[in-house]
């Protein structure tokens, strides 16, 4: 077993039950039956067996803990208020997202909007929103008032970069090409943010100097963007996105992927294709081709090597060689260059 | 000019301009601007005259303020922060709840989501909430780190209480009958927290004895309470109500208002006509005189007077005898009384 999965396996149970306890331990949730039926549906608690494929991987929470060992000593348990805040809080995005997006289904099962209809559902949303915060105040116990201060302060401004960075998303819904520019802007907002603010918070509450601090927090971003772009890579090149039988590409999406804002500028032929509707399965194939033929691929390859060096050499320069230090290392690398 | 009045005077242009300071002047939104767009329109500062009209009353941060000054010796800017954050959050669940209740019209204008949709009125929300807690995190400019702390959980717990309401407020609608505990479950969470709580702030932040604080948070809550049962009243009985022209009736929404849930205790005339369907226009005036054969109106003023008698009951333990005291108890009477 490697260090990475040996702390692996220590830490999700206690992330989990970490969430459970400021979700459905809250003394005040449990006044509103229905609502905490809503919210353990959504963090897959009502299943008994695999929890794992209707819960995801629980990534960023990982991040907070192994950030925060590294920078103490390998003990990460003073942090778990913070991983299972990022958690909630992620969840809580998930669940507006896919109201957004009208998205029917979030891994394999009927998403809450589909099960309990839109008003329940936004508001549920802003439950779990709020308990996110119930969470962090928890460190309370374990951690200076200035730290818990810190901490909130984090998470809430990138709640406010998240929610920035989905306006322009769904703005982009309604125009068919936009530019290189608004791309990166979105991005910094919708996933760069939270992964960023998950270090940023480890490094906090494991009490890193300023100067780690730093190196952290531009570890954290590169590898937030690095990670959105492998992402984007994935929908039009990997297996999934490639059959064309599965609505899993970006091209059936019309998602403004990079692969794809890159290819605008071209206005060669994918553009040209592009811009003259929807595009069909059958065409998927051709099309993913045609991107690579126009120089998409290789721009997005070499985009994802920029932001994997930036993040690999910030790590490297916060200079964390414990055990932990070496596990948030082998997350990153796993991060930046999976295949699923 | 009344205390009150001078003190509204002084006061309303710092709260607009905390808000504004924290909303459109936020180095984040800068970047969004039509995530600024929606929010300055529906805080009513794309108005140029009568802004008053379209921004509502601002009794919440009104309730914050002068607690502070009372028990502060008359000096409240240093809770300005905290009175624009619930005023923020306040404007927030209004967002949400229109979209949840599909109301085409606040204030006299078209709501959010009926301008840009639900997508992204769902995520301005979002993005109000969070701004609502960055003013809150201006007050370290004025407090110690613990107050900080403190005010922060309060308006978190607020929020956790709030969609907890609101969750029972949605989930009523499908309900043709609901009891009494369902009603007062559901306006302790929708009303009375927020009101509750906006005058905790404002204790804690002026710095109130525990003694004092306590004194203050019972009255807050009867406050809320007896304002909800007032809201209530005028919802059958008021001049827009009994007209039944407007749809300003409660019986013409079928809403769960304190008259309508007492009587459907009762399985009198009122409840066999209620559970026979929709009701219309012309009935509205025949059905507020039966409520009140029925008893439902003197029930409903005996509970808002109760309320309205422990409120000011506990806010003269508190002993706020300044001029700002008198202020905060002057608009208690305001609210308690009011006929529109």
């Amino acid at each position: 077993m490697t260090t990475l999965q040996q702390f692996n396996q220590q830490m999700q149970p206690a992330i989990d039950q970490t969430m459970q306890g400021v979700v459905v331990s809250h003394p005040l949730i449990g006044e509103y039956r229905g609502l905490k039926e809503m919210l353990s549906y959504h963090l897959g608690w009502d299943v008994k067996f695999n929890r794992g494929e209707v819960q995801g991987k629980r990534i960023r929470p990982l991040l907070v803990l192994l950030t925060c060992a590294a920078c103490n000593n390998n003990h990460w348990e003073k942090a778990l208020p913070a991983a299972a805040a990022v958690e909630l809080l992620h969840n809580f995005s998930l669940i507006h997202d896919d109201i957004e997006d009208r998205s029917p289904l979030r891994r394999g099962r009927e998403t809450v909007w589909k099960k309990w209809g839109d008003a329940l559902a936004i508001n549920a949303g802003d439950a779990l929103f709020s308990l996110s915060f119930e969470a962090l105040h928890n460190l309370k116990q374990t951690c200076s008032d200035n730290v818990v201060i810190q901490a909130l302060k984090i998470v809430n401004t990138t709640c406010v970069k998240l929610t920035g960075g989905q306006h322009l998303d769904i703005s982009y819904e309604n125009e068919r090409a936009i530019g290189l520019e608004d791309y990166w802007r979105m991005i910094e907002g919708k996933t760069a943010a939270l992964i960023s603010a998950s270090i940023q918070l480890g490094a906090v509450i494991g009490g890193a100097s300023d100067q780690t601090q730093q190196y952290l927090a531009e570890f954290g971003r590169s590898l937030g963007i690095a990670f959105q772009i492998q992402d984007d890579w994935l929908g039009i090149w990997g297996d999934a996105a490639r059959t064309g039988k599965s609505t899993e590409s970006d091209l059936l999406a019309g998602k403004k992927s990079l692969p794809i804002v890159f290819a605008l500028q071209n206005k060669g032929k994918f553009t040209e294709r592009w811009l003259a509707g929807p595009i069909q399965p059958e065409e998927v194939g051709y099309l993913a081709n045609l991107l690579i033929e126009e120089g998409a691929q290789s721009y997005t390859e070499k985009q994802a090597e920029n932001y994997t060096h930036q993040a690999l050499q910030s790590l490297e320069s916060a200079n964390l060689s414990n055990e932990a230090g070496q596990a948030l290392h082998e997350l990153a690398l796993m991060l930046l260059k999976r295949n699923s």
